[in-house]
């Protein structure tokens, strides 16, 4: 199970005023946070500074690296910031956030994938937008799979994002998703996945038992990765007691580990 | 999805004393509360009561059918105690728990299934006890399905039951369990299943929690039935979620009228 920490994102408050004020302290502090409280990589967008992205990924990437040894996982569709941040990637293997089927999206991404040996997160989208059904989403994924894969990308690399609508317009959503996972993990049982969920709840109330419960289903079909808070505690209890049901937590010691660090309480 | 009300069983403290001292009104009231919480049937287990069974399973039965016409599900492994409480149930279609694969038991419980044309939880045991895979749960219910269907019981009146142990004794024991619900489900698309699953949890801390999203868990592979407690509101406003989130509930209808009911504070 992968957890990506989403929180050092400037499209929140808290973020882009310590960005602004080259809060290093605060940054730090958040991303150390995440790491204790259990994310395998730490992701860094700054997409919001649009004037400055390149100079602020820049400073992300070194104020997180002083204080954290975990791997980063930049997230940008500039390509340009999305170097910048790679080339400082000190710790394990980075991931890139992310490429798409769209042309000229994969035409600037895919030599980074390559030129960093990076894990990269590849959404179930091309010029036409986000697909409907699954059979839709399969398609995309399978052009992806193989562009990447015929140029020595390898498949435990690849992280397919599947694309969350929220069920309140499309009462399928959720299901469509779950589908595209089993599909996808049919064909191609060494690919991982990755996602962040949190839209499948727009416009519904008790929005967070929705994006609790909709990470059990997605990880009961075989999704293996996550973009999400890692310091919620609820959301963490859930992800632990989801793989101990699952058999996926020898003799339950990280469930137990969990309920010992207050994870249920 | 079917729901079926828990509560009204001697094993547990409240009801046997009610029982003891023909506390017709306490009964009703669990019965009553039960419905209005969304129980499609009420179980009746006197299990118990070894010395007047019969007796105490007529006075439930009767008792219960005063205030609610839910239909019942009659729970004991007592054929004679069975088939007095199926001979006065009055609502709807009544259901058997259970039939297994053990020979006595399917050889007394079959004739009641086909003179009451009930529903039927069909136990995935026999003889041996009960399997440790899912390929041998899977043995159990061919053999089931293949008797019970020669017969003339209709796929859909067939709620098989796969048997849920502790993962923490044997860690792929959920899993197992989902692996059933799927194996089943492909190759008889129109038998339904039940189960208690609270000894999925057994041994381990938070119980509630690990109960609740193992409930979220077997949906998602396809499970329709559940024996539970219907008035616990955290576990009903799971299993609403879980049904908006599988395209099972039209414009989030069902699980926006739970959170008005206040399922979700």
């Amino acid at each position: 199970m992968l957890i990506i920490g989403e929180l050092i994102n400037t499209s929140r408050k808290a973020i882009k005023e310590a960005v602004e004020n080259r809060d290093g302290a605060y940054i730090q502090q958040v991303a150390k946070e995440q790491v204790e409280a259990g994310a395998n990589y730490v992701d860094i967008n700054c997409g919001t500074m649009v004037f400055n992205e390149v100079e602020v990924m820049e400073w992300l990437v070194n104020t997180v690296q002083e204080v954290v040894q975990a791997p980063l996982c930049i997230d940008t569709p500039n390509p340009v910031a999305m170097e910048a941040g790679l080339n400082l990637c000190k710790y394990g293997q980075p991931m890139i956030n992310s490429i798409s089927d769209e042309k000229e999206r994969f035409a600037q991404v895919l030599p980074l994938v390559l030129k960093y040996k990076a894990k990269v997160v590849a959404l179930c989208m091309d010029d036409t937008g986000i697909p409907e059904t699954a059979q839709d989403r399969i398609r995309v994924a399978d052009s992806l799979y193989t562009k990447l894969t015929a140029v020595g990308v390898a498949d435990e690399d690849i992280y397919f994002d599947p694309l969350v609508k929220p069920v309140s317009s499309v009462e399928t959503a959720g299901l469509e998703v779950l589908d595209t996972i089993k599909l996808i993990k049919e064909k191609y049982p060494q690919v991982h996945f990755t996602c962040g969920l949190s839209n499948v709840s727009y416009g519904l109330p008790n929005r967070k038992i929705l994006n609790r419960l909709f990470v059990v289903q997605t990880m009961t079909v075989g999704m293996d990765g996550y973009i999400l808070n890692p310091t919620d505690k609820e959301m963490m209890g859930a992800i632990y007691s989801g793989l101990a049901l699952l058999g996926q937590d020898a003799y339950c010691m990280n469930y137990l580990s969990a309920h010992r660090k207050g994870l249920f309480e």
